[in-house]
């Protein structure tokens, strides 16, 4: 590790005295290499997290876009800088201009996580391989041959040696001494709540967080229920509901709250339980630990009085849990509050809008809320109230597409992400002040 | 005039080479005198254009208000250039950086109409001065007293001799020597068609023209029709309806024709004919030739086959036109596409919401538009299909606040207006490129 | 012209509903095919404008890159619009969020000069094309050959039909028409004084022009004399000193002017004189006019009693004018004044800073200029005082890298280019504000 | 405590609702508050840090200054956001639309330092108030009087009860418990390696600090020595050098060293030492700690080798340390490398610039830093070299004018300040995402 570290180092100024064309051109190089090598990395997304082979393949080639478009906005944010003049502030001369602009971090350590071994990981070298910073990357360790596969498409596309290292290991092994790491300017991570350990040992280094995530989808009376139906159901149970942007509770107004129950549960009725290589819709989660965690949370709800709904009920078979939808959630169970990273959907009944994103806001995670009404004020006036980083209206929870901003609140991230957000993490602001001996002005 | 011009152009270098932040001073001294003499202001509004006695105190205290955040938004807009490095540009290296900021035009002919002789003049002194300029400023021949009152107050707060001339006169008369003057950097025009002459006259020099609007209201199926009926009145009779942003049209959908008619006449019918002294909501037209405009519309619209709401009926007693709604009108008719400038609003119903965006987009005028719709979908898609610079939804058109962008497509304008908008074309943008003898970085 | 003008407008709407990154594609593909099949265009360009090979090559290439560059930057500026909020303005509340995004003009004129009859082109094209509008292209008469492969190249991408019309033929016969055409939404002209005449004429039609330049290079007492003797020779005498940004006046400070002269001369008189084909640096220009009005000025100025240096002399051999400097300048010759656009460079010197700037700012062109100092604060105060578009420290003008801002003053120039600006001004501003029944606000 | 957090929590989410235009209303009230009742807080700075009167008074009208300057800041970048379309992004339609806004922190603690108690707290003040939050201050506890009045000042302006809420104590007694608290939302801190602590604690809290400076001054051997000696005796005695962009060392190259000492020394030798109701340059220091830990530094020096200039020597009488210059520092002494806040200035003798910019580089402090030279490329190539938060050229370090970018790389800080940044600091982004059924396009 300070090898990797040390290597890092010193490949670092000679890359950010690269010119930044030539940093993203190779950047191009990297996505084309992994557009052709797809197969394999996406057999290893199979083969590692149980991942549908076609979502795997699609998480490929999105990271390769991914690549290019960074590049393209690194060309565009860290080329450009401000121009400030002093006269602006009371009692200044025209004297005196600051010239801002965007300096690498220098090295940062990259975490990306299980669920999207490839794709996180690329949103993090992406913006701090363009903005001139070296990398030390740390894959998950379940997505390790997905990610070491992705990192040699970067170096055959030519970076320079020491730029770009990987470790592998288990976090609670190496963590400590990668993230406490002397040489260590700036860490960017997307996991649990491991990231709140981090956070607290991170001290003066720089961090960009994404943790968990307990999306809320609030369904108003007005709502299109079938849309709302169908974007739930999707954003619930894709790869099995291991996505931190997944609706992870319903928050249902009374009124429609049957009529919702019923068309969810048709769809989720329809959902395949399989293996990843035949595109199964619910496929085993990524370990005993989550399945078994997933199974104590939907115990808990039932025991409590949650319904499941459409002849579903709670199975698990190993890693798989089969799906599984509770109605009548209460905030007195686990899964009105719990992220469960899973395949099993809690539905609660409100009264009002006001309970629905009470509720919202007084959980400790959150990342993204999205809410269904076809009414234009109360779609909006629901998403100012609610608080989380993100309020999709009528439409589910989504990371993407990946130049939107991208940022959770309270335990849920610290830094904001997104293309450009994410560029403008990996790199700290200086300001030259040129001091003329007396004030200059264009006059026209 | 040539005595304005030089006056000007001898002020201007020495005016841009002040600090911003004093420049912002002087603008708030003539905010706070403007505040203090108001009431004088406001009363030669009320005698010269019939503007409602408490309209005429609003525009001046709006105009007060908008003079600082003018200074304000100056003071930042002026005082941030870009710096931008040379190597984003493939096979550049980072040995040239260029710094781009906004100058001063020079001296600048700003010309506000008569509606808003106060408020639309600052609207253009305001922005010209922060930037650095020298000002000629024709007032309307109606409007010019308040108009000079206000200039008196920009005096008294001690800007530099020559820097703001004013010259009265008939346009008609004095206009071209005052567009055509060698020594005019750029013209700021608010009017109707006159502007169209201008802009044929005007060669290299940069134009900002506000001409006439013809704003349409659409009126969907799924609308509050109390909030549109209310939005249409008070948008169409506010000031007898001499106002670019007033409500010129309304295209209702057939299904909520009948209905919203019923609520628009209604309220038509209770709205007060008389003094501006007295707060009347409908007050003499500025011109004798313009109330037999309006009367003419209102009466090829009538020999049409258009139909008076709510027992209203055409009248015109001298300058003095009572309010009038005229249902079924038809694309024959003039009143369907001529802007009145009077207190007259005809009603085309249509078949589909596509009709109605049709009509909108067939129109020469295209200032603003609005459309009511509850639904969010529904609203948001028809603002985008609206070829009009602004659209309001579920609003009256209107110029504020003032911040906003402001700006007409086709003969309603040219170049954008609103505060930040009007500062930029107030100046021109110049850079300077500082080559080194080789590339440069900051490498963190 | 008419057809042209027809297919665009039927084209355009279509093409303003395709997604921004199907947009770029397109252009990335046209870039492509330039890049493929340059050796035929750079053919063209040696022959029909006798541009040296090795140049043509370049100007080729430079356009490819300008084509992808722009597209990658249009798809950011335009994809990103502004969100403003009421109660920024006081006595507002949260109620009205306009939210101001840009949109095509519709259908541009782009006529391009016989100098760069691609690369001028292709930086009005992108821009055109990447905002959504559709295009009448107007190439110079000798350049039209090149300009047509280029336009094959577009074709062959897969732009839609009607997209892209090209009409060929005089301007002095076509262009009043082409520029006053009932369907022309937007021009953008290179080229000389006939800009002037298009600028009366167009009226409400959005202008971007770039006309002459006569820019000046001031070398000052602390300047390195050998960096700026290279980027004035390299300035004046590139493509024979027909470029709009060739230096084409010296102002010298008297103490430093016969050391410059000097190493000016020596230099110059190393410059080839022959045929395009041969890499040549000086070539015949592009017009026996031209040549001719290049004799006269020179003739003019050494009737005056200007000195030519170095040996050199007045020589025409039909469109082909040796490479000639004189020093002596003074102001009542022509040349002090006027833009030759060939091999002849005038030498102006002056007793102080003051009087070169002086003669700089009053020229009636003002595209660039460049001040050769050492002096950190010298250097910058120059560049402040010299009203010209761009101000060059240390280093020749230059059009490029073309992100940078590019903007002429005076007759110069009207609206900015570069490829950032250039997209700009192929857009016009609109704003959507949504109005809600009452403030709202997003708390934190 | 608890009763401010609360007290903060109760109070935050009203004010984050009130128009952003009241909120700047209530700061320039404060702010002219301050400027009527300007001398007992200036008075307060005298007793309580001994700072020279002149100076005192200073500090409070220039805070007064910088509350105006953030309302008007904070009502321009709060009251706008960004609407990306998604079609920007590969595959993407423009079906969604993300609207970005900054939203309130909540909470956030406010820790100011002794040197300037009542600047360095309305520079937190300031942003975090405009910007929608309640605040909880923790005044230094010496200085704490002049903080009261200040707040006071706020008070009598009219802010709601709870929202500012002032804890005294000493930090080592009260520190943890307040930056542990649960209910804080964000922290900015200025003041020394207390910092560090801080920042290990604080976790998923934001972070603002600004630590400790070793502001270096590159003199360069074509530096103008008069202004270099006057900036550096300017920039490392005010105030005795208790601040954190006082010039702390010298790196002077070895050609000019002798005739820079000797002109610094001379100016150095003219400083009055007295008390701060005399306006004496050189006051007691804060603390006998801070004197004694200043004279240790000295005496390490001199102990191995270090030249007191001008005939000065160390000196300390109580909190009182007499101006010194040591000459001929070397990289063994603690002085090199530690920061003195205090009279006592530094000066290392270099071969080569690139000698300098070494030493610059390694150290763990990097605010900001100077470089004294004549000639643009230099100065400009050694601002770049330097990797400091910002670089001065040709001026001493200095936090304002407070608009420009003030952020420190390495143990200096973490997050940027000035005006803008500290605004954005306090807020974190949120976004709502419109989905639409289709795509939807303003087509012009």
């Amino acid at each position: 590790m300070d090898a990797a570290y040390d290597a890092a180092k010193v490949a670092q100024p000679g890359w950010a005295q690269t010119p930044l064309w030539k940093r993203a051109e190779l950047l191009h190089k990297a996505a084309a290499l992994m557009r052709e090598h797809a197969a394999p990395m996406a057999a290893a997304l199979v083969a590692e997290v149980a991942k549908p082979a076609k979502d795997a393949a699609t998480e490929v080639l999105r990271s390769a876009d991914l690549i290019s478009f960074t590049a393209e906005e690194g060309v565009r944010r860290l080329g450009e800088g401000r121009a400030l003049l002093a006269d602006s502030f009371p009692g200044a001369a025209r004297s005196k201009m600051s010239i801002e602009t965007r300096v690498p971090l220098g090295v940062v350590l990259c975490v990306p996580p299980f669920n999207y071994p490839v794709n996180l990981a690329v949103s993090k070298l992406g913006p701090a391989l363009i903005a001139g910073n070296a990398v030390v990357l740390k894959p998950p360790t379940q997505g390790a041959g997905a990610c070491l596969h992705m990192v040699a498409c970067f170096a055959a596309a030519g970076f320079p040696a020491g730029l770009i290292n990987t470790v592998t290991g288990r976090g609670a092994e190496i963590g400590d001494f990668m993230t406490l790491h002397p040489k260590v300017n700036g860490i960017s991570f997307t996991g649990g709540d491991t990231g709140l350990e981090i956070a607290k040992k991170a001290a003066m280094i720089p961090l960009q967080m994404e943790l968990g995530g307990k999306d809320c989808a609030i369904v108003c009376e007005d709502a299109d229920l079938d849309l709302a139906a169908a974007a739930i159901v999707k954003g619930a149970f894709s790869y099995s509901g291991q996505r931190c942007t997944a609706v992870k509770l319903v928050l249902v107004l009374d009124t429609v709250a049957d009529a919702l129950v019923a068309k969810v549960g048709a769809k989720v009725a329809k959902l395949t339980v399989g293996a990843p290589e035949d595109n199964a819709d619910i496929t085993a989660l990524v370990s005993p630990a989550s399945a078994k965690f997933v199974e104590g949370l939907a115990a808990d709800a039932l025991a409590k009085g949650a319904l499941p709904v459409a002849g579903l009920t709670l199975k698990r078979e190993g890693n798989l849990i089969h799906p599984l939808v509770l109605d009548r959630v209460t905030p007195d169970m686990r899964l009105a509050w719990e992220e469960p990273f899973g395949p099993v959907l809690p539905i609660v009944r409100v009264p009002t809008v006001d309970a629905a994103v009470a509720h919202v806001n007084a959980s400790r995670l959150a990342l993204q809320g999205c809410v269904f009404s076809s009414h234009i004020d109360r779609a909006l006036m629901i998403a100012d109230a609610m608080s989380t980083g993100t309020v999709q209206i009528n439409g589910a929870p989504a990371r993407g597409p990946d130049h939107f901003l991208f940022a959770g609140f309270r335990d849920s991230g610290l830094s904001s992400q997104g293309v450009g957000p994410s560029i403008e993490f990996m790199t700290k602001q200086k300001s030259v002040v040129i001091n003329l001996p007396s004030a200059s002005y264009a006059t026209g």
